[in-house]
């Protein structure tokens, strides 16, 4: 099946312990859209840069079968930039640099190629913008999952409570569940989150794996255990994009096959992670993410009968 | 099989968010002993006791199975006593009074009928305390586990170390094995405190779950999502209880079986957190129990084929 994947497509610079880079291509629809083209058919990708972004970037997503119809270039505008700093334990940074430049007035145009797209993958944007694909979509697509992020909820949060109304599955961390819910307890918080639209609720734990919710069940995926991490950028787009491929793929959305497409996105996020920015992840082989996924297996699957 | 399990039998008085207790029966025998007898065929107890503890106190142990033979009474001296008040967010507390008396210079003493007892359990007690039971077992059981505390690692690190040296699990929490290891990294604190001797290491990590190392391998066991946890007080112990009763219980300390012991162990301490002190593991069902057990199956058991 055919996945639409929208979010930004930018350049990031990154400080973590262990070095700095200079511009290097970032954004959640980069990393969602290279996460999903090992697992999905085909990924449409729908997002907006400025002249200055490098025609080999945009070749790199094409060579991952990534489709750049809805790639809008504004030859005369300069791409989104984010530059940030993490702290010695990896789990905080601080923003140096937002600039939105072409994302300010992103205004998201739908190839007609791309409306038969089953699943779609609305990475963090302004909640109006992703509505605005939900709404320009002709028809009604069989998943709708959306990431977002505390920001949204600080600035917008109408708007976002409009968006999370009309989608599938959300996909937050631990700290934006319970800001979006106002509940300490992640069970409360699901409960609390999923009354509010979706019919599903990812909670990333970060280093303690990831939960899923959803017809009265739950999931609990662990994380591997890393000796350290290199740089944390984009590992929650990463995930994002190895869950809806992994659907995309598969076309199948019981719960069942949500827990698998968990611990696909899992996997690819624990690539990511390895090295700085996209890099770990624009190269992968089937039989790495295949052993990966078998590592998952292994640190969680026991044999019992009561 | 039979479990010799010792530690400390005592007094608890404890502030919660929800509530406070009076004196009430407590100690890390108590909760392993109680956790077990739901499990082992026979659970010997070694402690000591002043002659303040309640006889209805010895009989609700020895109702459950539990042989108080090696339980030492002291009639002219006062029982372990404890006292602590936990914070709103039940991660941390504060010990309000330590009374050490009777524990102070306990000599355990291994009942001729204890002799053959194949399991061992090391409560949190003095490293010394907790050798002097290694070393006074005639016959090598065919597993020791201990438990210890960042207390010992503090003022008594040498004798800590040889104790550790000497058993084939050893159980303690996220924050210990870091102080243990001088890691962060749980995967290289593992390597680390492996290294000094256990063959195996479970690092309990509270509302992420347990982690199982050894054999090159490692097995991550989900946490139950509580809406709240009522009191805390215990819930390591009563892990180990479940843990060390299983594995007395099947007779089996293979890797595959360990992990199904952690599941008991998990399973027990959910219990435990849901009242206060002992409170909720003195009444257990096996239905309970069993249905508890198939809740964190539940939770984590994912079908895949690669």
């Amino acid at each position: 099946m055919s996945l639409l994947v929208i979010g930004s497509v930018a350049f990031d610079a990154i400080e973590t312990p262990f070095g700095k880079t200079d511009k290097i291509i970032g954004g959640a629809a980069t990393y969602i859209a290279l996460s999903s083209s090992y697992l999905a058919n085909k990924v449409n990708l729908v997002a907006v840069v400025g002249g200055d972004f490098p025609k080999e970037d945009i070749k790199l997503l094409q060579d991952h079968g990534v489709d750049t119809e809805g790639l809008q270039v504004k030859e005369d505008e300069k791409s989104f930039f984010w530059s940030g700093k993490y702290h010695n334990d990896m789990n905080s940074r601080d923003t140096l640099v937002t600039e939105l430049n072409v994302l300010a007035d992103f205004d998201p145009v739908i190839p007609a190629s791309y409306q038969s797209s089953e699943y779609v993958m609305l990475g963090n944007l302004s909640p109006d913008v992703q509505r605005k694909v939900i709404e320009r979509m002709e028809n009604k697509p069989k998943l709708i999952a959306m990431d977002t992020m505390n920001f949204w909820m600080d600035i917008a949060r109408e708007e976002l409570d409009k968006t999370i109304a009309m989608v599938d599955v959300l996909i937050i961390n631990d700290e934006e569940a319970r800001q979006l819910s106002g509940e300490y307890s992640l069970k409360t918080a699901a409960t609390k989150i999923m009354a509010m639209g979706p019919k599903y609720l990812i909670i990333k734990k970060g280093e303690h794996g990831a939960l899923l919710f959803g017809e009265d069940k739950v999931y609990c995926c662990p994380a591997l255990l890393l000796e350290s991490v290199f740089d944390p950028t984009g590992a929650g787009d990463t995930f994002a994009g190895g869950f809806i491929g992994y659907l995309a793929k598969t076309d199948d959305t019981s719960f069942s096959n949500m827990k698998r497409a968990v611990i696909y996105g899992s996997t690819m996020a624990s690539f990511c992670v390895e090295k700085f920015g996209a890099e770990r992840i624009v190269n992968l082989s089937d039989s790495e993410i295949n052993s990966r996924v078998q590592e998952f297996i292994d640190l969680s699957q026991v044999k019992i009968s009561l």
